[in-house]
């Protein structure tokens, strides 16, 4: 029985072993990701990033733990760390969660911290995520340590994206928020029983507000919409027509995740934005935009494969000296490189 | 007049038009890229990174100040900043640093708040840098916001990278320290004033200490150095030969940056890092591995764009939309993409 067989009839060893694979990259996993793709396209992805600090890890346990009891749920979540700690921080946060929902046949965790190119690690997680969703998982959520443009990148994986933030985290943290603000769908205050909270409700209200003077922009997985506001009052002008004009405003919830306050109402949240990208139509568009990314990814990889089965190694090396001695530039070293080449 | 010529020739004006030029890579910053390319390989890039509300941006300030009254170096600053505010903070970080450095024509500060790929991030970092290297700047230091994989990316053009950390910033930090400790050549404590300086300090060199249980590994720019451990003493093994083993303990310091403190110190401990460079062979090591990264960058490029040229867009998007209907998985699509082409 081959590993994608195995993994569709829930042999959860099977699937250990398939990630594995797939995060190396291997001719197997490789092959069983071809096998397995028509099968994918049901998961829920849940992406959630956030600056560190903001207890993200414990948020996701108790959505998790959640989605278990309430809708009994398969539920998978991939934890990525793309710092890539070599003294096992990713293990360490494991060992945490585990005592929530570890012996749970329902829940699978799996931490990466894969190093080497963005696209490689934006790449696993995606193929990571391809495997769970055929293995018949109903939510698989998506952890970033961190809010760097790769976590951005993974955290666009997802459906729907929550953006966590905590009181008292700094200043240095608002120009990171305003980034990441553009990709959320929800916007949650944990450690919302700490002083201060309202100050970052407010921040992140006016922060959402004031995102461009004269029309709201929501970008989305490549898809942008924009809302005209009234010229009058300021305010976003009303939909003509609100089914085909997507608009979704990122509410701001509250949690204490260490006292599993909130987590229902995040859920219910969690569950009207599916119900508006189903209804909007923003389902199929995330679905299209994250493939679109995937085949371009792919078809780089491909084609950067090939130019070195092409080029003879020795011929590069002469090339990268030249450069190194300064005698050409990069730009000139390349068109020598591509010059009568891949016609 | 090109404008190589006018930023060789010291113009301050066409500097900053070419910095433009260069960030949105229009054909005359490409043009002026090449023309300047001979004439860098000059100036000392000192990185700085680290998590967010470490205080960097005042560090970098501080190091600058001293650079321009003890050295009378000409200094550059690029502030990198891939959370791409819209609502402009990488502009009101200027602002802040204008107090302090602005009247003085030999600094030069330059905000990147570009979105795209990472590759485009840290591409567009590395021609920047270029453009002040062969304008004369002695000192480019390149500070980026957070600590994910791009901001590490882009650390990793320096010459020098400083990693920044601070007392009391919570166990979620530990994990992103873990991954950037590989690049760091030194470790600043800032507002060490601040109470658990001390954990801070401990848990940095335990850090260092348990990277690897038989031997220290230092990861630099693909550069692996291995210095082995005594088997007996657990402590690194004398150095057969000092010069050849290019073995360099990254130091920690603290500093207050907002008082001035431990500025000299720190500007001491970089001169000593360039000294240990220089003599060593690492200066050319890392010069030869941040060329080989960008000629493989701009190849990718070049192949996409001889790709996108070769393939008419609608027989892509019919196979993107194969994908799209899971009739074929991205990895099939691919292989008709490619299949009897760019021979």
């Amino acid at each position: 029985m081959t590993y994608s067989q195995a993994v569709l009839n829930g042999n959860r060893l099977a699937l250990a072993r398939l990630l594995t694979q797939v995060e190396n990259n291997t001719p197997e996993g490789r092959a069983a990701l071809v096998e397995l793709f028509p099968h994918t396209g049901k998961a829920h992805l849940i992406g959630v990033t956030g600056a560190p600090g903001t207890g993200k890890s414990s948020l996701v346990n108790q959505l998790a733990l959640l989605y278990r009891k309430v809708e009994n749920w398969r539920v998978a979540i991939v934890a990525v760390d793309p710092s890539s700690p070599f003294t096992g921080g990713a293990v360490l946060g494991d060992r945490v969660r585990m005592r929530d929902l570890s012996g749970d046949p329902n829940v699978f965790i799996r931490s990466m911290a894969t190093r080497g190119s963005l696209g490689g690690l934006a790449q696993s997680t995606a193929n990571m995520t391809q495997v769970f969703d055929a293995a018949g998982f109903d939510a698989v959520i998506i952890e970033t340590v961190g809010a760097g443009q790769s976590e951005v990148e993974v955290a666009r994986l997802a459906h729907t994206t929550l953006v966590v933030d905590a009181p008292g985290m700094g200043d240095d943290i608002q120009a990171i928020k305003a980034g990441i603000l553009e990709i959320a769908d929800i916007l949650v205050i944990n450690k919302a029983d700490r002083p201060g909270v309202e100050n970052t409700e407010k921040a992140l209200k006016s922060m959402l507000e004031l995102a461009h003077p004269t029309e709201r922009v929501f970008r989305h997985h490549g898809l942008t919409m924009r809302t005209p506001l009234d010229q009058t009052t300021g305010k976003p002008a009303p939909a003509q027509d609100s089914s085909s004009t997507a608009m979704w405003i990122p509410p701001i919830l509250r949690t204490v995740s260490i006292e599993s306050k909130g987590i229902m109402e995040l859920a219910a949240s969690i569950a009207r934005h599916v119900a508006h990208l189903r209804q909007s139509g923003g389902w199929a568009l995330r679905e299209r935009a994250r493939l679109e990314v995937e085949l371009e990814t792919l078809t780089r990889e491909a084609l950067w494969n090939q130019f070195h089965e092409k080029v003879p190694q020795e011929e590069y090396k002469i090339v990268l000296e030249k450069v190194v001695q300064r005698n050409i530039s990069p730009w000139e070293a390349v068109n020598e490189l591509m010059k009568g080449r891949l016609k």
